[in-house]
């Protein structure tokens, strides 16, 4: 057979870096030694990726003799927690919000603000979000971190070039390269929230069940801390399994797919538009055109009215990210019939919607996340119902969990698939 | 780094074993140059591996100076006519069928034989079966050809074991391991008919597409035969797309996902149960425990009893696959309002599935097969209706096409599947 091309090569040599770091991620600090094991390599092999990976500021040696380490004394590597770290920010309806993660996946910085959003244009809304990234930018420069990338979270369909929002309907927006309207740098891309709230969901849970204790250095396990999450990306089966739905409702209901580990985007992008499922097929007209999609009878607005509430006014009495959601589950928690006659109608028409993408998909798991989990305990009952005597089978099992991000999904998920970024091609990062 | 392993070495021969088998069956006949050039590998490279495909008896040589060829003259390659097959069967409600396709995907033997098989039991069903396979073998031995696997379409969900069925419900199997109960040799699996039938679909449109024309060697195209399909595996864009869904109606409704070229298989094993999605929540009640499934709106039973036909009555006056089906289109032929009608509300629901399922996947394109195939002409216009109100999106386009298969496609893609394995590893064929 032929020798490997220099592209083959390239690839090897990238693949190695790749597979080294993440050793460390998942579970430094580790030896050398401990990393060849880990991945299969020779020890010459793996000191000279191992170099490569000191020079680029991506890892750091702790200094031999560290207690714990079994065998032989060894320098330990773990991940430079003053290198390289994602930015993520979120447009949300009525908030926006930015936030750093280092290589770990801690968050190193956050700032939010209420924003009314909803049929502003799209030009003042991204100068006030830029400078909200620019404080972003500063405290973590003031730590010694080096931004390598930003996701940004939209609640709308994104176009496949990263960059176009296709249609955010609870935004107002159409058809809008967000792309000129970002900071030039660092490398700015456009995602899906939901998408985004799902790999959050996967790096998370596929962390924090596995890390070891909290040995307070550099690259050790943020599990202790709730304003953190794990982005090892080492490819073993994160919580929610590699096959689920993550459904992550604010105004609107947005779902993503993760079929085998990977996020399914569909043909134009546009896959796991949950919320225009039909659930009533005769029922309500939708702004999308259709009728009865599950956004008429489980959306933010459709709960609002079914409780009674007027929307604009709960807008304006409860303002910013989860304001009319901590109102709702004050009223259901205190007895409001209403509002609990409400979410029950929500939560049967997302059972159906759910029932027939469970149909299609047969994924192992449904994690309901955003306002679902905030408003779990009067939504989930009748969610089980529905799934439980439509998609009933002693061979399946769908689990059906509330997600322990809240609505922290999405802005978090934007920043990881910065660090997932490096994590996967880490050659392409020069020295911070 | 450190050099190939053994392992990678192995995998880097089936590799281009695979390519350059993959390249002829694409574009052949093709002389070692072409291939060459194909895949990237040089002369030298080729003509071993070349040289391995010959022995192998998966190729043959068609001497020098054949007429078209460009270049210096050299012995062109083409596809074995008589070196290895692939064997597929379909167990259908009222019918069985076997069939052997060779490296080119053409069809070389076929026997079906009407079959009362709902609700018998599997062993004297497979008995009958396994009398059928033989029939095929026999002849395609005679051919000179070698079986080298077989694989059994089934109405229903197929557990990942590729052998178990864990619920065929309009068979009445439940929780039956076919394995033991099928011939010995070749090795068999058993599959769902949905997702074989898409694997045909991706063959024929992949294949006929391009294709050169007619030069009636071995390894030519066989765009020009209705019986026969193409098995290139090159790799390129498939008719329908990558991301497609192929709705599959034979009794019950079944599908099967197509995203980004591979078959969605879900956590299971039982993704892509159309027939199951709601779509009349509070509607009929179903087998399956739910209510308002797809099938109770679309599938035979409920499209005959709503045209007024006693469905036992059509079975046994139109037995046979396709029976009632060719009964249901004469009478929509002939102006019949009351089957059109049916078929009109069967196509209305099935809208509303495929507007759930488009919503949750973002497909290309809906391909309608089986009986809705032959149906298609008072199904379709149903089905575009609620699409096109339901998905409406000026930045997204669905086509929706009617498969040319009809209803062989299972038991094709069956077959198909099996020459696949081969063009996936070649490696593990030994000569004929």
């Amino acid at each position: 057979m032929s020798a490997p091309s220099p592209r083959t090569q390239q690839a090897l040599r990238q693949r190695n870096l790749s597979l080294a770091l993440r050793a460390v991620a998942a579970g430094g600090p580790l030896s050398r030694a401990a990393v060849a094991a880990r991945i299969g390599m020779t020890r010459a092999g793996v000191a000279a990726v191992v170099d490569e990976l000191l020079r680029a500021g991506l890892l750091v040696e702790l200094g031999p003799g560290r207690p714990g380490t079994v065998g032989r004394p060894g320098s330990a590597l773990a991940l430079n927690d003053r290198g390289p770290c994602g930015l993520g920010a979120e447009i949300g309806v009525d908030h926006l919000a930015v936030c750093a993660v280092d290589l770990s996946g801690r968050v190193r910085a956050r700032v939010a603000a209420d924003a009314a959003n909803r049929d502003h244009p799209p030009g003042p809304v991204l100068e006030r979000l830029a400078g909200l990234i620019e404080q972003v930018v500063t405290e973590v420069r003031g730590e010694g971190l080096t931004p390598t990338g930003l996701t940004v979270a939209v609640p709308g369909l994104i176009a496949r070039d990263e960059s176009t929002v296709v249609r955010a309907p609870n935004l107002g927006w159409q058809g809008v390269d967000l792309g000129p309207l970002l900071p030039s740098a660092p490398p700015a891309r456009v995602g899906n929230e939901a998408n985004l709230g799902a790999l959050a969901e996967q790096r998370l849970e596929g962390g924090a069940a596995e890390r070891p204790g909290d040995d307070g250095g550099p690259g050790a396990g943020p599990a202790d801390r709730p304003d953190a999450a794990v982005a090892d990306g080492s490819g073993r089966s994160p919580g929610p399994g590699r096959n689920f739905l993550h459904v992550s409702a604010q105004i609107g209901i947005g779902a993503a797919v993760v079929t085998d580990g990977e996020l399914l985007r569909g043909a134009h992008g546009f896959a796991g538009e949950l919320g225009h499922v039909p659930v009533r097929p005769q029922g309500r007209p939708c702004a999308c055109g259709g009728r009865g999609c599950l956004e008429q009878y489980a959306g933010e607005e459709a709960v609002l009215r079914a409780s009674g509430i007027d929307p604009a006014r709960a807008r304006a009495e409860h303002p910013g990210p989860g304001g009319r959601i901590a109102m709702l589950a004050a009223r259901a928690a205190d007895g409001d019939a209403r509002v609990r006659a409400a979410l029950r109608e929500a939560g049967g028409a997302l059972g159906v919607a759910l029932a027939g993408a469970v149909n299609i998909l047969d994924p192992e798991a449904v994690v309901l996340a955003g306002a679902l989990a905030g408003l779990a305990p009067w939504v989930v009952p009748a969610v089980e119902r529905e799934l439980g005597r439509r998609v009933a089978d002693p061979a399946r099992t769908v689990r059906l969990t509330v997600s322990a991000l809240g609505a922290e999904g999405p802005l978090l998920g934007a920043a990881l698939s910065e660090v997932d970024a490096v994590m996967e091609a880490p050659g392409a990062v020069a020295a911070g």
